[in-house]
C-alpha cells in the first residue's frame, strides 16, 4: 500500500518518480491564466485566518459542504471564521475521490508545513497553527514560495490596470501581467451591455454609437493593454455561435441593441460570431494568444443567484453543440491567415476529441502547437479530467507540445495544482515507458516533462 | 491468474476485500426501484421451471440471443423451455466481456447453489438440479435469501395498491412499498392519453375536463399512495423538456388534447415541462423523493413493437440534448424551495458530468446528498458503467452521500446485482487507498461502504 | 520496464502472450474497407524511395508535422523528398503517446526488417536502407507480406472497374474487390452533383431525368458491381438524416436539383434519408452489407481546401446528434424486414453507447453480428480508441461477434494496423481471463481471437 500523499504522490513507476523529482519539480510556474486580483497583489496584506484565505471564496469547497448537508450560513453565512473551518473539517471525510481531498491536504502541507490529515478531531490544532504561520504569510509570498514567474489576471477592456502598474515598478521575482477579456463586449443579449459601452466610451473619451467607433475603442485598449505587457485574451463562451452575416447588419444589431431594442436570438448569436472573429483578428495583429473557454452554464439557481450573485457554486457544464460554429470561427479567421494563437477549453469533457480533431485542421506548420487544447477546466480539474485531456491531446495531437497548466483561480492558495498536474503528467509518461508504449531516453523524456511543465509555456506566450 | 468468480470476485486489493467481506456483504438492501410485480410476490407462487423464472421477460437476455442469431421461436416464441434455455447456453461462451456471464453465473450460485459454468454442455445438468431446487422456491424466498427489507415498485396513479394492502397485512420480514409513476399524465402526444384521463377521472370520482381538476386528482392519487407507504415517485423522461408558459396556456393544451385534436411539438414539450413542475412541487409538499429516468430511446423497431409490444428488447440510448431544460425545471422547482430530493439518472454515459454539475447547483445544505446521481441505469449496468458513474459523482461531488444500488428489474433473481455493485465500489476504495489516494481508515472506510451499501438509502427515503 | 516493442508489445499477461502469439497472429487478412487504388495494384510499380511511399499522402502524418511546427513546404511541397523525411524524423520524439509513433515503427520494422528509433541521428541510416529494400517491394508484395487474403477498394457507381477486372485474371494469392460508394448520388446539395448524374447517365445509355430513372441506373450500376464481386458499400454520412416523405415530394426535390434551383435544407435533408433507404434496400436483395460511416466534419479549413484539395488532414471529428434519424433509418428499412447486414461506424467515441444499443434492436436472429458497431476509425483509431469501441460493444453486445479490424487506408504500408489491433484484443482478453472475469478456457478464448481476427469477417462478407 502507497502511503498517502508521500513524496511519490501520485507516482506510480520509478519512470514517473525520476521525471518528476529530477525534472518536473524544480522548473518555475507561469499561471498564465488565473483570477487573483492585482490589488490584493500589490497591496500584499496578511490573511486574518485560514478560514478567511482558505474558505472565502471557494466555490469548489462551498458546493461540497453544500451537498454534504451543511447550513448556508456556515459558507457565505456570518458564522464565526472557526465554524465555518470546523464545517469543512467535517466535510472533509466525506471527499473520497474528490480532487478537494488532496488539494486541501496539499496546500497544508506547501504552504503551513502540516501533515496532520484535517478532520474533526485535528480542526482546532490544524487552524491555530495554521494561523500563526499566516501571521509571516502575505499573496507575494505565496506567490515566490510557489516558484512562480508570472501571474497573468484577467481583466476588463475598461481597467485601467493601475494595480499592474504599481506593481511592474517594483522589484518583485515575479511578473504580473493583465489578460483581455471583452466577454461584456461580446454578450449584447445582457442587461448590463450598454451601461458597459457608456463606461467604455467614458474610458476613450467619445460616444460609441457605430460599431467602427465600438472596434476603434476596443483597439485603443488592446493597445493600452498591450503597452502594459499583455499577451493574451480569455473569452467566456458559455456557447459557441457563427452565423454568415454582412457588416450592416451588425451595424444594425448593435445600434437596435444601443436603442435598448430587445433583439432576437439569431441577432444575439450573429453579433457574438461576427465579434469574436474581429477580436481574433485584432489579437493576431498583436501576436496575442487567445483563449475560448467554452461550455459553461452558469446560475442555474435563480434563487441564490438573487441571494449570493454569480461565481459562488451555483454553475454546471453545458451540452451545447460546438464542433460546426467553432469550425466556422476558427475558419474565417484562418481564411486570410489571420488566426492567433489559440487555446481552447472545452468544460464538456466529451468535446475533447472534437477540440483536438479540430484544432489540428487549423495548425499552419509556422508556430508548434499553434492551436492548443486547454489543461483540464474547473470541474475537470481531477485526475480523471486531466488524464481524459491528456489523452486526447495524445491520440490525435501532439502532448509533448502542450503548454500545460494553469490554476484559473481566484485563491494564492492554489498554485499546488501545478504540482498535482506535474506528478500526473509523469505518472502517465511514466505508465507509457513502463509497458513498453515510448522507449525509455531520459534526454527525451526529461525534456518534454520540462517542456510541458514550463518552457512551452515561456516560449508560446513571449512574456 | 485470479479464478473465475471466486469469493474475491471483483477484489483485486485487500482493502479491497476487506471491505467487502467486513463491511458490505453483511448490510441488507433497499431495493428503492424495480418492476417487480406486487400481486407475485403477494402470490408466492413457485416457478415452473429455469428457463421460465430466468428467461421469461428478460429483455437484457434477449437482445443478446438475437444477437447471436437465435431465431425468435427460442426467445419468445412456443419452443420448449429446455430449447430456450439451451439456446441461452450456447450464448453463454460468446458473451466474454459482458456482464449478463457475471449476472447469470452469481444468479445461478447465489440462488441455486450451482458452480459449474454454464454451456451447452452443462446446460442439461444445470437445468434438472436448478428445477429441482426451483421447487422450494418463490417470489418471497428469493426476496428473503437476498436479505431485501424494502422493495418499492413502480405503480400508475390509478392502480388500487390491492397487492401492497394485502402484502402489508401479512408478516413479512420485508416491505413492499409502492412508488408513483405518472408517466400517463405527462405523455400527453401518446394516444392513450384521454383514455388514461378517463380512467383516472372513474377512480376519483368526477370528470376531469381541466388542468386544475387533473392536479386535484392526482393529488388525490398521492394521498393515496402517501397513505400506502409511498415515499417516492419516478419518470420516464426520454426527453426533458421546459419552455416559459402561462398557466392558461397550459390549460388550453390540456383542452384540445382532451378534445383529440392534434398538440404540436411545442405544445407537447411545454405541457411536459409544466407538469413535471406541478409534480414536482407536490412531491415536495409530502416529502417524497422523485427519480428522473432521462434518455432512453423506446421501441426503435416498429416491426418488433407491432409483433410484441414494449419492453422486449428493442430499446435503446437517445442522445438529445438535456442541459438546459433540465437546468429550468429544477429551477423553476428550487425558485421557491419546491425542490423536492430528487435522483437523476441518464442512460447516456456522456451526460454523467452534466448532470453531477447540475445538480451541485441545487444542493441546498439541509439535507446531505438531496439532489443525487442515480446509479448506472439500464445499459450502464456494467462494470465500466457503474465505474464510470461513480467516478463522475466522486470527482464533482460526494461519492459517499450516494444512495446506491438499486435492480430496476423486472425479476425476483436480479438481486446479485447489489452484491456485483457493492464489489465494485469496495474495488474502486480498494484501489484509491493502495494507491496513495485515501488514507488507510477502516472506521472511515467501512461507514462509508455501509453507508452507500444501505445506511445512506435507508436515511434518505425514511421508509 | 518492459522493452519498446519487443515480441510482446502490447501483451501484459501471459494469457494475452498466448493468445496473441498462438491464435492471432498467423490469421489472414480480409481487408474490408480501404481506399487503394486498384491500378497501382494492378500497375504494380516500385516506389522510388520511402519519402514517397511512407510520407505523400499520408494525412495522419501531414497533420502532426504541421503541430510540431514544420513548414508545408516539407509536407506537400516540392521540397527534395530526404528532407522532407527528415523533418518528419524530427518531430518522432513529440510523438509520445501517439499511435503515429507505433504505426511508424511498426512499419519500419515489418516491411523493412528495421529495428533502429526513427530520429534525425537515425534519419539517414534508415531512409537509405528502406530505400535498398524498396528496389524488391511492390505494392503487390506490400500485400502478400501481410497476409491479406482479401481488399476490398472503395470505388464511384460510375467506376468500370476495369483494374479489378484485370487483376481477376491474374494469379494472385488474394482478391481485390470492389466497394460500391454513391456518396454523391446521396449529396444532392454539392455542385457536382448535376455533373455526376450526367457522368451516370451516360454510362447507363439513357437520360436520368427522374427518380426512378437514377433508381434504376443505381440498380444497373449495383448489378455491375455484383458481378465484380462486390459484397458491400459504404456510405460517408457526416451527418445522418431523416425526414418523413412522399414518393413524390422526392421526385420534385430531384427534378428542382437537376434544374439547377438551390434546395432548402429540409429538402436536401429530406433526399438523403430516402436515398439511403433506397440503397439499402438494394443491398439487402443482394445480400450486401452496408457500412455507414458518421460524423465526420470535413475541410474545415477553406484556405487549405482551396490550396490542397480534400483529404489533406484537414477534418475533424463533428458533433451532430445522430440516434434518432438513425433510428428511423435503420426502422424504415427493418420495417419490411429489408434491413440489409450493416456496420455502423462513429467517428465521434461519444456516439458508442449510442450505437451499439441502437444496433441490438434491429438484430433479427437470422445472422449473428447482422448489425455491426465497426471498429474504431480514422481519428479513434488509437489505443485508448480502439479499446473504448471494444468496451462499448462487450458491455452491451457481442465482442465475440465483431468481424474486426480493417485499414481504411490510402497507404500499402498500413497491415500492420492489423496486428496492433489484434494484440490489444489479445491484452483486453487476456485482462478479463487474469482478473477472473472471464474462465481461461482456450479453446473459447483461442476461437473467439481468431474469430475477430478472420472467421467472423469472411462468414459475414461471404468474399
Amino acid at each position: 500500500m502507497k502511503p498517502f500523499m508521500d513524496q511519490d504522490f501520485l507516482l506510480n513507476t520509478e519512470v514517473a518518480k525520476t521525471l518528476y523529482h529530477q525534472y518536473a519539480a524544480k522548473m518555475p510556474i507561469i499561471d498564465y491564466h488565473c483570477h487573483l486580483n492585482p490589488k490584493e497583489i500589490y497591496e500584499n496584506k496578511p490573511f486574518e485566518n485560514l478560514s478567511k484565505v482558505w474558505l472565502g471564496g471557494d466555490h469548489y469547497k462551498w458546493r461540497l459542504m453544500r451537498a454534504n448537508g451543511v447550513d448556508e450560513a456556515f459558507i457565505t453565512g456570518n458564522k464565526p471564521d472557526f465554524e465555518k473551518f470546523y464545517k469543512y473539517a467535517e466535510v472533509m471525510p466525506y471527499l473520497l475521490g474528490n480532487p478537494l481531498y488532496h488539494w486541501s491536504h496539499l496546500e497544508l502541507k506547501r504552504f503551513f508545513g502540516i501533515d496532520t490529515l484535517l478532520s474533526p478531531k485535528t480542526a482546532k490544532t490544524i487552524y491555530d497553527e495554521a494561523n500563526l504561520k499566516l501571521k509571516t504569510l502575505t499573496p507575494k509570498k505565496f506567490i515566490e514560495m510557489s516558484n512562480v514567474k508570472v501571474v497573468c489576471t484577467t481583466d476588463d477592456p475598461t481597467d485601467d490596470l493601475i494595480w499592474h502598474e504599481k506593481l511592474k515598478a517594483e522589484q518583485n521575482p515575479f511578473k504580473v501581467l493583465p489578460a483581455f477579456r471583452p466577454d461584456k463586449a461580446i454578450n449584447i443579449e445582457l442587461s448590463w451591455f450598454n451601461g458597459w459601452v457608456d463606461q467604455l466610451s467614458s474610458k476613450v473619451g467619445y460616444a460609441i454609437d457605430s460599431i467602427e467607433l465600438l472596434e476603434q475603442a476596443l483597439n485603443e485598449r488592446m493597445d493600452y493593454f498591450d503597452a502594459h505587457g499583455c499577451k493574451l485574451s480569455d473569452h467566456g463562451l458559455d456557447s459557441i455561435y457563427y452565423h454568415p452575416y454582412e457588416v450592416e447588419e451588425i451595424e444594425t444589431i448593435f445600434k437596435r441593441a444601443r436603442s435598448n431594442i430587445k433583439l432576437s436570438q439569431l441577432e444575439v448569436e450573429t453579433y457574438k460570431g461576427y465579434m469574436l472573429i474581429f477580436l481574433g483578428k485584432s489579437y493576431h495583429k498583436r501576436g496575442w494568444v487567445q483563449q475560448y473557454h467554452i461550455g459553461a452554464l452558469r446560475n442555474n439557481s435563480r434563487r441564490m443567484l438573487e441571494t449570493l450573485g454569480p461565481d459562488t457554486g451555483y454553475d454546471a457544464i453545458n451540452d451545447d453543440l460546438i464542433a460546426k460554429p467553432l469550425s466556422h470561427i476558427l475558419d474565417a479567421l484562418d481564411h486570410h491567415d489571420e488566426l492567433p494563437k489559440t487555446i481552447i477549453y472545452a468544460l464538456n469533457p466529451r468535446d475533447h476529441d472534437v477540440v483536438v480533431t479540430l484544432m489540428q485542421a487549423f495548425q499552419d506548420g509556422k508556430i508548434p502547437g499553434k492551436l492548443q487544447c486547454g489543461s483540464a477546466w474547473w470541474f475537470n480539474d481531477t485526475i480523471d479530467g486531466m488524464s481524459k485531456q491528456m489523452d486526447a491531446l495524445a491520440n490525435n495531437g501532439l502532448l509533448s507540445r502542450f503548454v500545460g497548466m494553469l490554476t484559473d483561480s481566484r485563491s494564492f492558495l492554489s498554485y499546488p495544482r501545478h504540482e498535482y498536474f506535474r506528478r500526473l503528467l509523469c505518472d502517465k509518461i511514466g505508465r507509457l515507458v513502463e509497458d513498453g508504449l515510448f522507449p525509455y531516453d531520459l534526454d527525451v523524456l526529461g525534456r518534454i516533462v520540462e517542456d510541458i511543465s514550463y518552457n512551452n509555456a515561456h516560449k508560446y506566450f513571449k512574456m
